[in-house]
């Protein structure tokens, strides 16, 4: 018997969504939840796919999680908008937050949604690419938890911070990236840790701050910022934009929310969107086609080409989902039923 | 006798402005180049100080500069200002341009300003930290000339282009940032050629795109970005906002403008100002204020901080300035006097 299923987008939608619907939320934040870990597994981003699914009862676990959490939109100014999640899943309120978002963009030029009060568990691209797919250009950014010491630190003070951006390109998937702002991410170096393998020197530091290649020891110490003081400069950013200046939680008051309940942190996110077509006229996008194609004529990778490929495979042959896990996440729906 | 003289601002920025008076330039244009000039020289910002202005003959020489430009500025949405400089010195565009950008970000809480058309040779901070002098968030970002390969690449297609941004801090000077999204300044690389030194790996590729430590070959091949493919993400993503977003030059046009003659680039620039006061509570600022204390307090270095500090001492001691220079200076005006 082979360790891989393969199904439909349909088939992972229904199992996450029962999921998560035997578990007591909500249907639209089960709908919305499903959708963004469909989307993450079609595309081959296993580490927010279905993976995510059984640790969403730790984060509904928490004291101040609500299953049944309406998100609230605001309209702030004509450019600004708040959604707030009301201690819900943030990718809903993200989501339900996109098209007044869209509709002030397309009015004034750019416009921002500030998410608030949100458990933040999926990727980002979700959102910016969603953001493209109407034309206009999408930047997003939250905190996380105060894992990460700033360049030169010793200590940790920011968020792993993720950052997404799209570009909307005309017939082809949007110019799309989405990564955190560490040399490595927390899985990978969990990873390491699982197989027994040090880690590259300038992932992360011991807990009494010292360079160390040890997955554990930076597990327990600080994870480092890519990119040396700029990358902890743009860490930085990030958390000032995506906490305070949105007024929510930084990293560190994120992880003080959780109170040792292993949630995923609950925090803001800035969605932001600008709309090329105000000031560039088609000779400015074909310059932009003529940028990106550029990088990829001398053999160079555009961030979501990958992604954006295993896509299409993935939609042709079936979706692979690890049996393991499949069989997992049915007998919890089982084990208490 | 000393090899450097110590001059006040005022003297500085006489002799700037003298200086591109006598060469033709307009008072308007040469107060702003004058200005920002100085503010660099007295923070220890060499390399963006009257060191500079030698080079300003070579752009205003550029057949497409107009000395005499009057900045157009032009509001296209309640939160969209443009400022087009009319191909005279960027920076008397991105300064007339603030005034309207800071009152739409007030009343918007959030409001971008477009300059274009402007021939751009001096450091983004003291746009933004005039910004966050008025309290608000400042971000900039412009392209320059394709001199950068991307990360996986073999070839130059993006500028070095740099990103600078600025929070405001009750009572304190705020915190900036301002870097090239190159692993190396490009005059870094030029003073290791300079002085025979190898750049260390990672700097740049040689003109077959391979990896080379000799600073000769990397200027005549191509500079790298920083941080691996995250910083040629964010590279990329300055490339299309602060160019065809805008409706502007791409790093590949600002080049072929320039036609030889070795001006500084002619391009635009994007600058954002966001209004804290909108979302964010005393306690929100207080905690951001935590964050920043967080990195000092270990000992790590915010970016602005030692020019902020060299700052300080040259208003007491004098700003320092290299005798040499200010010989070639004072002669480059009697010469064609």
């Amino acid at each position: 018997m082979s360790d891989t299923l393969t199904l439909t987008e349909a088939q992972i939608h229904a199992l996450a969504f029962d999921f998560l619907r035997f578990h007591g939320l909500a249907a639209d934040q089960a709908q919305a939840m499903a959708q963004v870990l469909t989307q993450a597994q079609r595309d081959g981003g296993l580490s927010h796919g279905l993976q995510r699914l059984p640790g969403t009862l730790d984060t509904m676990s928490h004291p101040a999680f609500n299953r049944d959490a309406v998100p609230v939109i605001t309209q702030v100014t004509p450019a600004v908008n708040c959604a707030d999640a009301g201690f819900g899943f943030s990718i809903l309120a993200s989501m339900s937050g996109l098209d007044p978002l869209i509709d002030s963009a397309r009015k004034l030029g750019l416009a921002m949604l500030a998410v608030n009060n949100g458990f933040h568990s999926t990727a980002l691209w979700p959102v910016v690419e969603r953001i493209a797919e109407q034309g206009l250009v999408g930047l997003s950014m939250n905190p996380t938890r105060d894992w990460v010491a700033p360049a030169g630190g010793t200590r940790p003070v920011l968020g792993t911070n993720p950052i997404a951006f799209a570009w909307p390109r005309p017939g082809r998937a949007p110019y799309v990236f989405d990564f955190a702002t560490t040399a490595a991410s927390r899985a990978d170096i969990a990873l390491h840790r699982q197989q027994g393998k040090p880690v590259p020197e300038g992932w992360g530091l011991d807990a009494e701050g010292r360079d160390t290649t040890d997955p554990a020891a930076v597990l327990a110490g600080a994870m480092l910022p890519f990119g040396g003081h700029k990358g902890s400069a743009i860490a930085t950013m990030i958390e000032l934009l995506s906490g305070p200046f949105i007024g929510d939680r930084t990293s560190a008051a994120s992880a003080r929310f959780d109170q040792g309940h292993d949630a995923a942190p609950c925090h803001g996110e800035l969605i932001l969107a600008l709309d090329p077509a105000l000031l560039a006229s088609p000779d400015d996008i074909a310059a932009a086609e003529a940028t990106l194609d550029a990088i990829t004529d001398q053999g160079a990778r555009l961030p979501g080409a990958r992604r954006h490929a295993i896509r299409a495979q993935n939609l042709r042959d079936g979706i692979p989902v690890d049996r393991a896990l499949y069989d997992r996440i049915r007998g919890m729906m089982k084990s208490e039923g």
